[in-house]
């Protein structure tokens, strides 16, 4: 069968032997469930959220279509009273969130759920997948921000991220955290981000000359050509652009930028400023590439290379020093009462929660507290309503102003958390209420 | 618009304005493309190669729809008759690759494409963005079944993969490598995999008893249900586990096994099995998961802990210590002409190549050769034709038979290959033949 990405079998298996268990013994009462990270990987300090549109839009569409029924039932191993009431589900519960783009911390609920049992526990997988992975993208991507805070910085990752719909997300999640657009026509398609493009290698290998090359692309792009000189000699090639750019010129042609693949990407900018200015081209952008990180960017950024934007893309895409998070989606409140898993090393905090953001002069983050949801404290409530009986209620959320909303949260970050650096940690309190209510947990209930 | 993973549009937006490029200029010779792995990363002694079959479906499906050529009429880069081109493009060229499963090294090729420029270098993203990701999925994978390789280890990554279709080619490449099956539904139903599944601790939290819960899904899963014991207290569970036997056995139901996901594994497996067997539960199976990797398989069963089988998640899925490689599509030959690329540090070896390997006593691998496509050497050609004219044109090989080909190839490496400890690296040598040509060019050529 075709895999569709809104597919309600994108699913782990249990969780629809969980639902079978739970049809048979009639287990349907209303059940919570948050989403939270249990501590940062040791390359950051914040993470920043992501992928909650994705996951209102697969709520709203989720169903057992005829397809899926069909392909279950074929497996044999659900009974047709089950398959039957798999037909009519749909997802009626409702979901309370951070906004895209803010910043957060280890135990904080990011995304909660609150349904009928069987449906919050269906979408535990996909609900997962979506926002897991858009943060992993976003958080590293703010942290290449913060090296670069004034560059363009555009998404190259389409042939190394993970299969088809990474690439359009990672597109999505960098452009949310502060890039400035992406390669991946696709993904700029889809949600309206900048594409940039300028040109491969075998372009200008398929001629026999390097100069023909640029000349023949530049007039194809009159307006738009960024030139890739370092197939053969970078230095060499700026020449050649600085030759080539009167003639172009003569017909109403201007050449963009040039963009450097390879090598030391600081060094031949210095070189290939100077060789532009002489010509004449100091209009024209440099534009660097290649196994670029935050680390990187701050390199160049740090020896002031004369560089206006960077494409960032592998290691950005997979988030590659650390592309997972240990995140979880745990039962926190079934039929009205609070629930704690105390499993070694993975006890969660029970209940439903909120988390307060205090803020200090400059509208500076000083600490968040979070907190039984009935409490009421000072600070910013982070998580808000944005689902109600399975429809979004809140006001849309354009990606634009959730990117307006992530570089506000940037600003605000404390100096400790700005650097990329990981020194001091944040500081999250839990509230004397909730540290009660699982401590009562744990001596009235031995499992 | 809506993402299809197969869409045209699904590439960056430069194979478009070179194809606009090559268009004006009338460029469309017949252009070789190579991919290889320039170098491996520090944790891996060998590649398995993966993701063929797909590349194979999207270059048969490959075109541009009244929806993309609408969507790119909208962004006024192109002009109409370049679009009008477009329409007509297929991909009708040729593909000689390795077979899906074949143990490969840097700079050997894993798959060549020779087709007019336009066909070639269109296809650059996306071939690479598929190819990559199973590579580097079934690379780790098959890491994990040299560590464990008589158990049953299950793929459990939907959630932390990144997005859907890395989740179930993930799914698929790990299968390849020898995995026994997914928890993946959609990936189980796409390729005919099988699928496993159990239960979460939400499941046991939603029960005020977990004795209750237990006996509820074992009564919902007659043959087939694997308790998880580790929500409270595992060795606790487990005794539940062997009170309840009897009184379901009566009922003619049976429990097939049970998970640990927390805590010391190897500890909790003895204790657990000695208390199943002492209950009389002997035929009871315990399976593992929780942060599994190659290493921590390898721990296991160098204590050889009584576990019958594992779940291998996130560090598998995402190839956590490892997630990309440093992969490259690179023009070889154009209109005839051998072609090399001389950037700094990423120099490539000219011409189509073959690549021959040879086996010593008892079938091991000896060493591999790189030569020029028309020398002929002794040991077996590595790639081979795989389409011509645009259609497969070998025998269709299924995932269950790449299989075989991958375990064949899983037992043929030389020890210092077989360890997880990155030692001794592997023979490959390049043939005169070639060294002479990529002399010449570079003497003839300067750019």
């Amino acid at each position: 069968m075709k895999l569709s990405p809104g597919s309600a079998l994108l699913t782990d298996l249990y969780e629809l032997t969980m639902l079978q268990a739970y049809f048979d013994a009639g287990v349907n009462e209303t059940a919570s469930f948050e989403l939270f990270v249990r501590a940062l990987p040791m390359q950051r300090n914040f993470l920043m959220a992501g992928g909650l549109e994705q996951v209102l839009d697969y709520l709203e569409h989720l169903r057992f279509g005829p397809d899926e029924l069909s392909a279950l039932a074929k497996t044999r191993r659900f009974p047709a009273p089950f398959l039957r009431s798999l037909e009519h589900l749909r997802f009626t519960g409702e979901v309370d969130a951070m906004r895209e783009g803010t910043v957060f911390f280890p135990d904080e609920p990011v995304l909660r759920i609150t349904a009928p049992m069987r449906e919050a526990q269906l979408v535990e997988s996909r609900v997962m997948n979506l926002v897991h992975f858009e943060t992993v993208v976003a958080s590293k991507a703010a942290r290449c921000v913060l090296a670069a805070p004034d560059k363009l910085l555009v998404d190259f990752g389409l042939r190394r991220a993970h299969g088809a719909e990474a690439a359009v997300l990672s597109a999505r999640a960098s452009y949310l955290a502060g890039f400035g657009g992406t390669a991946t026509l696709a993904a700029g398609l889809a949600f309206d981000i900048p594409v940039y493009g300028t040109m491969a290698h075998s372009y200008v290998q398929a001629y026999a000359d390097e100069a023909v090359a640029f000349e023949d692309f530049a007039r194809s792009q009159p307006t738009n050509a960024t030139l890739l000189i370092d197939t053969y000699d970078t230095e060499e090639a700026a020449r050649k652009v600085v030759a080539l750019a009167p003639l172009l010129l003569n017909d109403g042609i201007a050449i963009r930028g040039v963009r450097i693949d390879s090598g030391d990407l600081g060094e031949h900018a210095r070189r290939v400023r100077r060789i532009l200015d002489e010509g004449g081209l100091s209009g024209v952008t440099i534009f660097a590439s290649g196994n670029l990180d935050e680390h990187r960017l701050h390199q160049l950024m740090s020896e002031q290379a004369p560089i206006d934007g960077f494409g960032v893309g592998t290691r950005m895409n997979t988030s590659a020093d650390a592309p997972y998070l240990d995140c979880a989606y745990k039962l926190v409140e079934y039929g009205g009462e609070p629930r704690r898993k105390r499993s070694e090393g993975k006890s969660t905090w029970p209940a439903r929660k909120a988390v307060y953001r205090l803020t200090g002069p400059n509208g500076v983050m000083a600490g968040d507290l979070i907190t039984l949801a009935n409490e009421r404290r000072d600070g910013e409530p982070l998580l808000e309503p944005v689902m109600r009986g399975g429809k979004r209620c809140a006001q849309p959320v354009t990606l634009h102003s959730a990117r307006a909303h992530a570089w506000r949260q940037l600003r605000a970050l404390p100096n400790a958390q700005r650097t990329l650096d990981v020194d001091e940690p944040y500081p999250v309190a839990v509230s004397d209420g909730l540290r009660e209510l699982a401590r009562r947990l744990d001596e009235g209930r031995p499992g």
